[in-house]
C-alpha cells in the first residue's frame, strides 16, 4: 500500500516529542521531554462533581453533536474573561471559535491560508506543532532568529522588502509568532518588539497568528499586552488553549479573530472534525461560571516558579562555569531552551540520555531546516524537584561523556 | 484579508447540515433535516457516574495529553468488542486509532492518500462529510450510482478498466463504503456485492474505505459481515463511531486497518489535533468495561423502528398513490432517501419548507457535482412520534404547493 501514500503524507515524520512519550514511562527515568502539564495541579474535584452534573443534567447538550462555533455558553465565558483579565474588549460570539486543542488551530490555519507556493514567517527555533501543520501545505517559510526579547524583527522586514521587491509579498501569508514564553525558546517578546511587529505587518498587509497557550502561567514581572490587543482583530489571529490552565485531555483550544477569518475556519473545521467534544466544552464554561481560574492557576504558578528557579539554578551549577555553554531564563512557561558549543548534537546526545534515563528534546526538532543541533529544549514542569535535581546531574554526566567522546570539551 | 486565502478555502461550502441545525431551534419546527441521535436514548447515568469516577481517581490520565493512537484500554476493549459482537479476529493494538470523531478519520485518510490528481470512487449520493474531506485535497471522485443493495459495481469495474486503460491506475486511492444504512440513501450493500467489491479492489490493488457508523443500529434482518471482515485488514481500512451508540459529544470515531496505514495517519493526527480527548476516551472505555453496550442499545433500537416504521407508512400514507416518488425503505440507521420526479428542485423547497416549519436535508447536499435536485434526505430518528405524523404532513403540503407551483403536478 505505501505506494499509495500521498505526497505529504511520504514527508511526514512522527513528532519527536509524541515518540519520546513512549518511553517516558520507562522505570527510573527523568524526563524534562513532554510539554505535559502536571495533571496535580488541577481542580479534578471540581470538574468531577460539574461533569456529573452536566452529564445528568445537561446531558441534551453534553450527549448531542455541538455546533462547529462552538458551545456558545463557554464562548461568551471566555469573552468575558478576556474583557476582565485582559482587557480584551469588543468581542463577540462569531469572533471566537473552539477548537480540538491548539493543534486543531493552527491546522485549520494552515488550510485556510497556505496554497502549495504560500509564503509564512516562523520563528527560529519554531514551535514543532506549528511546523508539522503549516508544513504540510507549503515548505515556504521564512525564518526569523529567536533572541531574548522575541523575535528578530529586523530580519523579518529585510525579507519582506526582499519578498516585495521580488513583487510576491501576495503570497506572504501571516507571521507565526508565540509572544509569551516561547516553546521551546522559553523567551518572551517586548512591548517594543509587539508594537514594531504590528506595524510591519500593517505595513506589508500581513496577518499574525499570535499562539498564546503559556501566557497565564507568568511566575515573574507584568504582563504584557498581547499582541492581538495591540494590532487588534483586523491584524491578529489569537490562538489560546485551556492545555495548560484546565486540563489538555479536555482537548479544548479557543481561537479570536475577525469574522470572516472565523468563519473560514468554521467551514475547514466542518470538514476536519465537525465539532469540538461538546461534553468538554460545557464541562470547561461551567467551570468558568462556578470557579475563578485565575485563583485555581495560582498555586500552580508558585510550584513552577520554584521548578523552574530550581532548574535554572541546577543549571547554573553544572554549566556555569562551561565556555560556550548557555540558556534562556524564561518568566513563565514550560520550558528553558539549552545550547551548547558547537559540534555537540543533541540527537545523537538522546540515546546516551535514554542510557542514563534522562529525556530531553533535541534541539533539531525545533527546526523545518535540520538546523539547532546545538540545542534541547528543557520542561520543567513535570518532574518533583528532586528529580530535578537529579536530572541535571545526569545530564551534565551525558554532555561530559558526550563532549569527551567528540573532543568537544 | 479574502485574497490571502488559499485554493481550498475559496472553494470551500458551508455545510448544508451543520448551516439547517441553526434553525432547528426556531419554535413549532419539525425538523427530518440532521443525522443526530436522540440523548434521551444515552446512558446518562451510567456515564455521569463513570465520569465522576475517572476525574477523581484516574486523573493523572484523564486530565493529560494522551497518546495519539488513543486510549489503550479503550483499544483493547473494542478490540474484544469486535471479536465477541462481529466476528472479527486477529487484531493488535496498532491496528486501531482513536480519532475525533469519524469526521477526523476522513480528513486523515484524505491527507495520507490524496494528492491533487489522486483519484477515489463514491457512492452518489455520497456522504456529505466524506465529500468535504476527500474533495479539499483531490477533486478527482469518480461516481457509483447508489442501487437498493449498494453502489453499482458494474460502473465502478468499467471506470477501473478505463482508467487502466489510459495508464492512470496507480492514481487510484480507494473505494469509499458506507456499508449499512447508507447515509444519506439508507440501502445496505448485499452480502454477494461485498464479496464482489472485495474481489474487484483486489484486481485493481485499490483500499476499501468501509465507513460503519450505523452498522449497529440494524432493525430489521440479520446483520451481514463487514467488509473488513471479508476482505481483510489488508485490503479494507474500517471506520467505525461511538457518535450514534454512546453520544457524539464524546467525539470518538475508531479507525481499524493496516498497521502501515494506521502509522501513517497517527502522523498526520499529530499534526491535525495531537491526540483525542483523554477524558472521553477512558469514559468510553470503561463503560465498555462496566456495562453491556448491545444491551443498551435494544431500546433504542425498538424506538427508532417503531419511528422509521411510522415514517415510512406516513410517505406511503402521503406519497403512495404519487407517480414518480419514491423512497427507501432501510433496515436500520437513521436515514430514508425520498425521490421526487424531475423538476423537483429540494434545494428551492427547503424556503417554503421554512416557511412550513418542516426541515429536510436537499439531495443536492449530497452531491460533488450539484446534481441529486429531485431527491432529499429524511432523518427519523429525533422528532417524536407525533411530530413524524404532521412533519410528513407538512412535507406533501410543501410538495404540492412547489409542484402545482412549476406545474409538476
Amino acid at each position: 500500500m505505501s505506494e499509495k501514500f500521498s505526497k505529504i503524507a511520504m514527508r511526514m515524520k512522527s513528532n519527536v516529542i509524541r515518540e519520546l512519550l513512549k518511553v517516558t514511562s520507562k522505570p527510573g527515568m527523568i524526563s524534562f521531554g513532554g510539554g505535559v502539564p502536571d495533571p496535580e495541579t488541577f481542580p479534578r474535584f471540581e470538574m468531577a462533581e460539574i461533569a456529573k452534573d452536566i452529564l445528568e443534567n445537561e446531558y441534551r447538550y453534553t450527549l448531542q453533536y455541538a455546533s462547529t462555533e462552538g458551545d456558545p455558553i463557554l464562548r461568551e465565558e471566555y469573552i468575558a474573561m478576556l474583557k476582565r483579565d485582559y482587557g480584551i474588549d469588543g468581542l463577540e460570539l462569531d469572533d471566537l471559535l473552539v477548537t480540538v486543542g491548539s493543534q486543531s488551530a493552527l491546522d485549520l490555519v494552515g488550510k485556510i491560508f497556505l496554497d502549495e507556493d504560500s509564503i509564512y514567517f516562523v520563528s527560529k527555533p519554531v514551535y514543532l506543532g506549528a511546523a508539522s501543520a503549516f508544513s504540510l501545505r507549503s515548505r515556504n517559510y521564512v525564518y526569523m532568529d529567536l533572541r531574548d526579547d522575541g523575535a528578530d524583527l529586523d530580519e523579518l522586514e529585510k525579507s519582506l522588502s526582499e519578498i516585495q521587491a521580488r513583487g510576491d509579498i501576495e503570497k506572504v501569508k501571516f507571521i507565526y509568532a508565540i509572544s509569551n514564553f516561547h516553546n521551546p525558546g522559553g523567551v518572551t517578546m517586548s512591548l517594543e518588539k509587539r508594537k514594531r511587529l504590528v506595524q510591519i505587518a500593517e505595513k506589508y498587509d500581513v496577518l499574525i497568528v499570535e499562539d498564546d497557550p503559556y501566557g497565564d502561567l507568568r511566575y515573574e514581572g507584568e504582563p504584557i499586552d498581547s499582541i492581538f490587543k495591540i494590532g487588534g482583530v483586523d491584524r491578529v489571529l489569537l490562538l489560546r488553549t485551556f492545555s495548560k490552565i484546565l486540563s489538555p485531555g479536555l482537548r479544548l483550544g479557543i481561537v479570536i479573530g475577525k469574522k470572516e477569518i472565523i468563519r473560514k475556519m468554521v467551514m475547514a473545521k466542518q470538514a476536519a472534525d465537525l465539532c469540538s467534544p461538546s461534553l468538554t466544552q460545557r464541562l470547561a464554561a461551567r467551570y468558568l461560571q462556578r470557579h475563578n481560574l485565575t485563583e485555581q492557576i495560582k498555586p500552580t504558578i508558585a510550584l513552577y516558579k520554584e521548578k523552574k528557579d530550581l532548574m535554572l539554578s541546577e543549571l547554573e551549577k553544572h554549566f556555569g562555569n562551561m565556555e560556550g555553554f548557555h540558556w534562556t531564563r524564561p518568566d513563565g512557561g514550560l520550558f528553558i531552551w539549552f545550547t551548547l558549543p558547537e559540534g555537540f548534537d543533541t540527537g545523537e546526545m538522546l540515546e546516551l540520555g535514554k542510557a542514563e534515563n534522562i529525556l530531553f528534546v533535541p534541539g533539531v526538532a525545533f527546526s523545518l531546516d535540520d538546523t539547532c543541533k546545538n540545542s534541547m529544549r528543557l520542561s520543567f514542569c513535570l518532574p518533583p524537584k528532586d528529580k530535578i535535581i537529579e536530572g541535571v546531574a545526569r545530564l551534565k554526566k551525558v554532555v561530559v561523556e558526550y563532549g569527551t567522546e567528540k573532543n568537544l570539551l
